[in-house]
């Protein structure tokens, strides 16, 4: 494990793999540069070609590396992939913690989750492609870390299960609760950037009335 | 296209890719089993490896089979992948069409649908799988059959569409409230295999009255 002394030096180094590397500062930086450019570049190759033909392979010839120099910083493939979830849940859950008012009334609040989801999704929606394409996915699913882990996804399963305690919600298992409501968000941007379906068909806000009827009692 | 002289040459054999092969007795009966025996192996692959790690390399090996026979049968990975999922989309259809009853009246039928659903989930898990990660793959989603393709979703569409004339089902596009019922159920199956929740945490036909409260006025 290399540790790099920076402001994000948690994040940008989780699950490193400092090989034979010595620390100094010119290593810190390159360090660094590197591992974040390996991160776009994968990051793209997901995003372009799916999961299904993602390697590392690919990557290294994308961002012009060995690809030798990739498993110096990720273990393998699927480490690779875990850290560029990493990356980008961080940027979701910052997101969300700067927009989500959990103190409106229910509905409001569920609004407003709706609406910054739906931000989000136009201001990155690189982000939510990559979080949700590797949540799908059965193997990668159990390496990435729990909601649980998440202070803000623990402050909205306490306000849920303040609201199933007051009889406002359903009394069914936050868990499932809590997939359906983002499910249903997801699905309506799957069918938009698919084309299955144009927002003059459907606004985001009119998915606000069902997912009401399904949350609340 | 190779034409094979068979009850269910059509599945058999979309997709194929006949090469230099001359048709003869002999190479009817190689051409399905080789056929089969290469899907079946997929199938092993996918389910254990997930997309991500999903190549004909593995396949393969798995089936002691050349690589370039692969090849022979389908023109590349995702040839390979969507026949995968038409094979399995094959008995899932037949599956539906066999139990579901839309004369029924609508909370029944969503009843029926579901549990239906829950049963094919227990006895055929490989191929719903299978059926849900191409589907969540933005790559392969574009090269399946569309759900319109197929007779027994034209009819749940008709069902709706006549449902909503009469005022019982909600006002909103049906490609996302099909969606979105096929995620609940989906979400649900994900959360049990998982092991995130038990079935006596939540029960499947609990999730009716939610599905109901979202799908019905």
């Amino acid at each position: 494990m290399l540790t790099v002394y920076n402001s994000d030096s948690l994040i940008v180094c989780q699950g490193c793999n400092a090989g034979t590397f010595q620390y100094n500062e010119d290593m810190k930086i390159k360090t660094t540069e590197h591992y974040n450019r390996i991160i776009q570049g994968a990051t793209a190759i997901l995003l372009t070609e799916g999961l299904a033909a993602f390697s590392t392979t690919k990557v290294a010839k994308h961002i012009q590396m060995a690809q030798s120099n990739i498993y110096v910083y990720f273990k393998n493939k699927d480490d690779l992939l875990v850290s560029v979830f990493r990356y980008h849940q961080k940027k979701y859950i910052q997101f969300l913690v700067d927009r989500i008012d959990l103190s409106l009334p229910p509905t409001d609040a569920l609004k407003n989750l709706v609406s910054t989801l739906d931000e989000f999704h136009s201001s990155d929606k690189e982000s939510l492609d990559v979080i949700w394409s590797i949540r799908q996915s059965t193997t990668l699913r159990q390496l990435i870390p729990k909601v649980s882990d998440d202070q803000i996804f623990i402050a909205i399963f306490q306000w849920l299960k303040d609201l199933q305690h007051q009889g406002t919600v359903r009394q069914l298992p936050l868990m499932y609760l809590t997939n359906l409501v983002f499910s249903a968000i997801i699905d309506y941007f799957q069918l938009i950037d698919s084309k299955e379906m144009s927002p003059n068909e459907l606004a985001i806000e009119e998915i606000v009335p069902p997912l009401s009827a399904l949350l609340f009692v």
